[in-house]
């Protein structure tokens, strides 16, 4: 039995690197950069007004004031005011926001502190600096600058300067392909009414909606039969993704099919068994591509995980073991996400022979985070886990805990 | 002017309530349910097992000890034990995980705790209390139960609920479809070459990312340039959506057109102007629908926004005045959400005439949240804003602020 770190290590000395993709900005959301990205320009352009007024000379302002002649007018998205016709002294230029500066002037004052009248424009400012309200050429980005770094996560921000710098198309980390699973005898479908005996597929729809809030991309492959030809069929076809989740069939009962299914079809045991409550049983191998070589870039092994049948169970062993893996694939860092402290907003007694994950209400205020245990009866209780948005970690022993303890929590950003 | 605050409510004001679509379970994942959800069964459906091991009579242990008979064995998905097969006194039934309980029985005992001979079995346990590992009938959720209310955001463990209790399609909020047109003679998209006076279109790329990340369907319409004609066209076919968002063209200067074309279309302006910075000459108005009456569930007006062109000036009204409208729309509260307090990481001076979004570092630690100001050059400064997760709100006047002062941040969750 393996201890929660071992386990992890263990995924993630597996999953290698996948080669990069080349998206368009629309379907680069949320991916991370898989190169770094350098300007092909200066942005600005060309230094701009920042604000509407008249472009001006600072040397020609005594005491902030002045009175000029208009010498014209520039709008954004106009030609460009030519560059031989350098502003000379005692003259203005009407500029809107956003314009390309004439040469020659150094600020702009803005329209609130101006009259105009007969060509002449007369500034009444507190005091004018070279530079005022006016972006110089490149102050944000020079050409060949790099603005976005390998392993940048890209947000609304970073998409938005990707565009400007003329990055249509950006080399990004791929999303895995997760296929799912679900095992079992006694499940039926969501839509099907249950004999006695039976219970619904809660675990299918809950794995694709982890798989997709994680960034992946969900592929859901059924319910197999507790039969070594079912699992084996729907098991070939798994393994044709990145990452193959199955639900149920890897405890010790006689009719947890998995891991000997999964031998047969080549996918080599890294794990079964973690020292965890709840989700003890959960099961990790690797399917070894032998063809291709162990390259840096190399495309991995698929990466199959056997998560026990219980729903709480398998939030858990999911949120452990397969989001750090989908995390590392697609170059977030860190891909296991650190504890949150807590204050215990109760009392809770706790004893556990092993290391357990409790449902758990975390709350950020001014004050810092908070926590509470949600009534909780176990690992196939779920509604109960509709209360929380973490786990509060135990480590195994006997806890008298009080409230304005400190406790350690997984936190779910679902 | 507007204050933000004013502007806020006139926005909410004006989202009224979409009509509840119906959507499979793979399509609800983060909306927000429209009615009360009930079970149409217990669960679990039978008094199950939580370990493997053996189904007993607690009563027939002394000391938590005993010598049993095998009267036979029950795994999950057989057919349950039969009902009038009551376990005599001095019976035990070997048990799985999730089994149903036999009648009669009321406890299990783990496997580990017992030995097997000759049809026998030997308990030693500590102490064995009625209901040890078994999870009765119905503990979970009963029958009738709402498990899940109006208003509950669907997440990956109500996912899992809903298919458990049969739901495999829920009423949801609709996510609202939100057009967006860039504005601009100077503007071009991300794959062309500026030419001198011109910029690429980083808004248009960027207002997809930001609805997308909201919980919106954004439609790009591409760049409306400078003529009433182009505007109009591309601002008519906006007015299909639920929300249409331009960007440029609402300042004062000559060419801002927008105001005047949306008037002209039918579009009533709400406000023009919030006292803010970045992001001042930002416009609402709603078409409203005659024909429609002004009831709960009606459907509203569409919503048009009018966003600065200045890329950290969109993102600023983005959040400020888009994001409560979707997230209105969408169900989720709060629809504007709160300032976060953090902590100054280093001094900053700021002056500014009008309440100011300033980019920001934001860092959750045990101790709190910390933030630090990145350095930025104004609103069209978006290389900035990359190294940003949030904004610090400046009130209006002179601020020299140190390092460990407390200030309000709003926090960008991309």
């Amino acid at each position: 039995m393996r201890t929660i770190e071992e386990a992890q290590q263990l995924i993630a000395s597996h999953c290698g690197r996948f080669d990069p993709v080349t998206v368009t900005l629309a379907d680069a959301l949320g991916l991370v950069l898989a190169d770094d990205v350098s300007s092909d320009l200066d942005l600005p352009p060309y230094s701009k007004a920042l604000m509407d007024g008249y472009a001006i000379r600072a040397q020609d302002l005594v005491g902030g004031r002045a009175e000029l002649a208009i010498a014209g007018e520039i709008v954004a998205g106009q030609a460009p005011w030519p560059d031989d016709r350098v502003i000379s002294p005692g003259q203005a230029v009407r500029i809107m926001t956003g314009a390309p500066m004439p040469p020659g002037a150094d600020a702009v004052v803005m329209i609130e502190r101006t009259t105009t009248g007969s060509g002449r424009v007369a500034i009444r400012e507190e005091r004018v600096r070279p530079g005022q309200n006016v972006m110089g050429r490149g102050a944000e980005v020079s050409r060949g600058q790099v603005v976005l770094r390998t392993g940048s996560r890209l947000r609304p921000p970073e998409i938005g300067l990707l565009a400007a710098v003329g990055q249509s198309r950006v080399a990004v980390r791929p999303r895995p392909r997760v296929a799912i699973i679900s095992t079992g005898n006694e499940i039926v479908e969501a839509h099907e009414s249950p004999s006695p005996g039976q219970i619904r597929n809660s675990n299918g729809s809950m794995i694709v909606a982890l798989v997709t809030r994680a960034g992946a991309t969900p592929q859901y492959l059924g319910i197999a039969r507790d039969t070594t030809d079912d699992l084996k069929r729907r098991a070939t076809q798994g393994l044709e993704a990145d990452i193959l989740i199955l639900s149920g069939g890897v405890s010790a009962g006689d009719l947890d099919l998995v891991p000997g299914v999964l031998r047969e079809l080549g996918v080599r045991e890294v794990f079964h068994k973690v020292d965890l409550k709840p989700g003890k049983p959960v099961w990790f191998g690797v399917v070894e591509s032998p063809e291709v070589p162990s390259t840096l870039n190399a495309q991995p092994s698929t990466l199959v995980f056997g998560l026990p049948g219980n729903p709480v169970s398998v939030i858990v062993c999911f949120e452990l073991f397969v989001r750090p893996a989908i995390r590392q694939i697609l170059g977030l860092t860190p891909a296991v996400s650190p504890l949150v402290t807590a204050t215990l907003s109760e009392d809770k007694n706790y004893r556990s022979d092993r290391p357990t994950y409790w449902p758990a209400r975390l709350e950020f205020g001014d004050a810092g985070c908070s926590v509470r245990p949600v009534a909780w009866l176990g690992s196939p209780d779920l509604r109960a886990t509709t209360e929380a948005n973490g786990f509060i970690f135990f480590p195994p022993g006997d806890h008298k805990l009080r409230a304005g303890d400190s406790v350690q929590v997984l936190a779910c950003d679902w």
